[in-house]
């Protein structure tokens, strides 16, 4: 069985997300990296992927000669990895699809919703995978809990609590990371809404399986000077009578990476958090709460897919991106050489990024309109 | 140094909360129970107050009766505890201010505007003091917690994220404590909003000494049939900008009395939860979270104060309740005998009955009016 | 129904556990303290006494005194409590058996064996109770434990693990609590595993029902120049052929109260921890732990008998305490009065004292004899 | 740069930590299975080897006929793994290490101490390394624990609390890896002192920087018909006088692989737990406790040296494992092409093998001799 062959646009010296890309590749052992546009500067594009072992002839400083020269090789790259800030997801996205190899895009989708249309009739015009990652959807026991409330085991779903609190953006900050992310003509206009509630609302969406209907939304930038919302208080509702509550917040003081869901039901509720993502609480009405581990007693099939090792020892983030790679490496292998495709393979595709946009335009929206609900679906 | 003599309005057998407050008052050795109207009914008055050893001849079966004597008593009564469900909370009370008598009264001030109001005004023409147990102020954490705040070692308080969530009424339920809390002819309008939320409410601006100034609610019955609210989301601005987000739920599955407070400031947050309450965390921006407990290492002052062992063996709920009883006495042998008043002696007055009033109020006016901002100050 | 009657030795201005025992017999109504021997020192006897609100005729300055006097008295008191340093258990509670009076005592049942033995004997010859106040066993869920273990579903045990860490003797130090605790004269010729010791030790054979027949143990003193041992590894093997380790340290940073039980049976397990003692795990082999919280779903009788509140109200330390003070009155009332006892009164007696001294010897023997397993039963 | 070359020995299809081992090879980049001796079995081998993508020609059936024709390959092997069962690594090793290979050995380092002895022989005598997979070290806490100590942060170490507890074996059980692991003949005498105890003790010596010179010790093989030991408690003496508690067991109902680490100082404690590796509780004496994070506030170089992502986003398991073959990539480029060593490379070697080796053998000894305290050093 061929590793598939994987490129990547960005990610070059200096990038984070990119490198994450690359061991989320690289752990399950179904892709090689073998092309790349990492950089729009030169010099830093072949210094970066000498760096990684690339031949220099597939070193690009243009994702559009990428994607011409690697779409017109035998051996080819299978898909792409867009790992660029938001404001340069759209343009290599269309191209490569456009070029008929499939996109993996880091998230949200674009932005602008104007990108994201674009994103999304590109897609629909090729018969390419467009898979976005909205990683945390990778991590067992999420899987598991999705699969739990599709079962019915918590019942009617009556209230979701999700939120995602970092403290990274407490103060004025000026790094690579922090720039473009309070940039709104990069990032979006959308400030903590977009790059970590879009998450929030994902996760919540994915595990219990609901569609958001309306939301209400208040938005702040707490630092003087900053452009963006630093932290955003959301209320949702769901379509089936559902209620949600969203914080996302890059000014909570003491929170590094904190997405924590809770989801309660009229029979049962669970909750998560990202930060110790190996347990999840499970309580019946009127019995003492269980703690599922991964893989542990009593564990679901479709947290055991998206697992490696025995439980009591820990997975984490870059196991849970793993994940979305190796589920994106079985969809590419079905649809390209009919391989079975195994159950419980599920990704984030271009539909949820439209969702996020959608949300970030909501919530925008709404905080502009002193709260009123408006519609995000 | 004599004990002050208590009375009682409520709390006979069957009851639930009259039980806490007796603990809650013999605990420090202040007080001595020795008058009661334990019920309505006086067959089962008589049998409370013997089971409870009160002598006959203050056995009353009579609210107005029991002002009446014991204010004519040399050794009648120093304080009244009202006790009773909300709507029987304003008669009594004002009885026992008219007839010169300190009153502690259980939360929510009352089941109306109308009846808060004339609470406060009875509590203005007497000089008697009125004593509203939030009790969970009570808690030598809290104390610490509310004087940090006020000492600046959070900077400006951003967000406060504060929720309190059971599930006892998860399913329609009918027992005692059930019946009356959801009978709005009982209860108030509010539901969940008044009897756990205006807990919630209260802590969040006890510790950060900020005032609320609007909110935005979403308020739900998911029980079917249910007369009042049992799940409310609410929005919340604080004078100075901070934010709020309150959530206070009875049908959260697999929560007992989950009241979790966070409060984020531009300096550092703490983070407090009352099924654990000897411990605290708190974060300064760029250092390790601390985790501080009740008279360990660093604590302060005001936790000393409201704190009866040594660090590392728990104190609980009646303990914080107890708190506010012994406060209680040294307010009221302060005012009535000279005695010196201790530091760090705090209360929650008819002032915070009033504003838990309007917190109420507020809430059904935004629900009703698609959450639009309200005030509620 | 009226209030027992309590006398107390020791436990004046400046002792610490006899105001602990004060608040225990207060909290549930049952008990009044009417008399006191609280100091050696007649002006400090007095004007503890007086600051309790004792009546001037019932301030002792020798417990022989009130013994006497008590025991002549129609309203004497039903029982003392006995709060003095352990050199100094033996004498005032032969007396009172003598005298005909119940005895509550606080553990370590002496400094000496020998003194051990004249408890014991005097016991014996009177038909009076004698209460030895191992604590931690007044907590609901270690009486749950304790019935859950009895009724099987932990199958047979295999494995314990006790400890008890605290570090307030981490450096050398000098207050009253700490010079009578290192002083071998007045502790006896056990430190740390004398004074906490004893409690992990009872603890363990409460919960399991198990006698340990055999230890080996390894004692230090980090602390230059202290006389007893400060940190006490013991392995121990019970009856049966279960195992057990047991750890006592008093220099153990970070650690204030860290009493933490962990049973293993061939079926299931619990874990549970003095410092958040309202819930405990229980695991079924195969299954998810379950957190079983005090008095919350699938909680037992034995835990409802021993608490006063609803789930997620914490209970402390005192209410623990509280609970031995509490069964003592039934087993007072029902002895003195034949009132009925109700299930689940269970009280640490004499017995459990002379097992905690023969403990203490055999650590002292093995670690005198290079760890040589040496007989405790 | 170039990937390092793998082989590996063991770890075909059916095993477990072949897997793990390849997985930790591929996460950094830094290594390339080309070759392998998967299993004894011919057609196992070539079919285990086909799915990881192996050449036909480095498909090998005999780990003897692999040795002698990488090290013949102008592009051999630079390092081989082995992931056989303890009786099988000492030939395979010397093999390799006799034709020039560096060697990655899993734990412990042999199953008799003749073996371990002809290994640490042949390491000798080549100048290749020998890598012992002591992989709880690589976890980036553990390292910053480690210098924290070396620095002198600790005080001198009193106590060491440390333990591996499994549930696995809790009832009699036949797979694949529970046979080998409980036949004497397989894993060595040492039941679970071999599996997870030496895991265990080598982590204690590795964070406090000491030597264990005796200790004392009790095993037991709780389920009926086991032939090697399953629950195993040791008392531990340090050079310098510290003292140590070890508990491994593998009947510990509801533990998964709960190996936690616990170090007493005279001046501050760690606690540090496998299953939830990115945090560390540190205290210094009479201070608040410090919750360290995995790259968060405060944290040190060598941890940072360790971890991949910020914090708040989990590493695990094959992280801590990854880390071990990343160092070891680092330690062979050093040694073979003369490439800078990075600091904080530390990596466990032959001699933590022997060290692992006599604690097993001491453990048996003591146990057969009444406890008695014998060297270990």
């Amino acid at each position: 069985m061929r590793r598939l062959r994987l490129g990547m646009v960005g990610g070059g010296q200096g990038a984070f997300i990119g490198g994450v890309h690359r061991m989320a590749a690289r752990l399950d052992g179904q892709w090689e990296l073998v092309a790349g546009a990492l950089s729009s500067d030169p010099q830093r594009a072949r210094a970066s992927g000498l760096e990684l072992g690339l031949s220099e002839d597939r070193i690009y400083s243009s994702y559009r000669d990428m994607a011409a020269k690697e779409a017109a090789r035998p051996d080819g790259i299978d898909a792409v990895a867009i790992v660029t800030p938001n404001h340069m997801h759209a343009a290599p996205a269309i191209a490569f699809l456009e070029a008929g190899i499939h996109v993996i895009c880091d998230k949200p989708l674009a932005s602008t919703p104007e990108d994201g249309a674009a994103i999304a009739k590109a897609v629909q015009a090729s018969n390419r995978h467009f898979i976005l990652t909205h990683n945390y959807s990778g991590y067992p026991l999420i899987r598991q809990a999705r699969e739990m409330v599709r079962a019915g085991l918590l019942g009617d779903i009556r209230m979701v609590q999700v939120e995602y609190a970092q403290d990274w953006l407490t103060e004025e900050t000026s790094n690579k990371q922090a720039d473009w992310r309070t940039d709104p003509a990069k990032s979006g206009a959308g400030g903590a809404i977009g790059d970590i509630g879009t998450h929030a609302f994902h996760l919540a969406g994915f595990v219990t399986s609901l569609t958001a209907t309306q939301l209400s939304a208040e938005l702040d930038s707490f630092v003087p000077g900053r452009r963006v919302d630093d932290n955003a208080m959301v209320m949702l509702r769901y379509a089936g009578g559902a209620k949600g509550a969203l914080w996302a917040s890059q000014v909570a003081v003491g929170q590094e990476n904190a997405l924590r869901l809770r989801v309660y039901g009229s029979k049962a509720s669970i909750v998560w958090q990202q930060e110790d993502p190996n347990q999840m609480q499970f309580t019946r009405f009127g019995e003492p709460t269980q703690t599922m581990t991964r893989g542990g007693a009593g564990s679901w099939e479709a947290a055991a897919h998206a697992t490696r090792i025995p439980p009591g020892h820990p997975e984490g983030y870059l196991e849970g991106f793993a994940t979305l790679y190796s589920d994106a490496a079985h969809l590419i292998r079905h649809s390209d050489d009919g391989a079975p495709l195994p159950e419980h393979c599920i990704l984030p595709n271009v539909q949820d990024g439209l969702a996020g946009m959608r949300f970030i335009a909501a919530c925008l929206e709404s905080a502009g309109a002193q709260g009123a609900w408006v519609s995000c679906d």
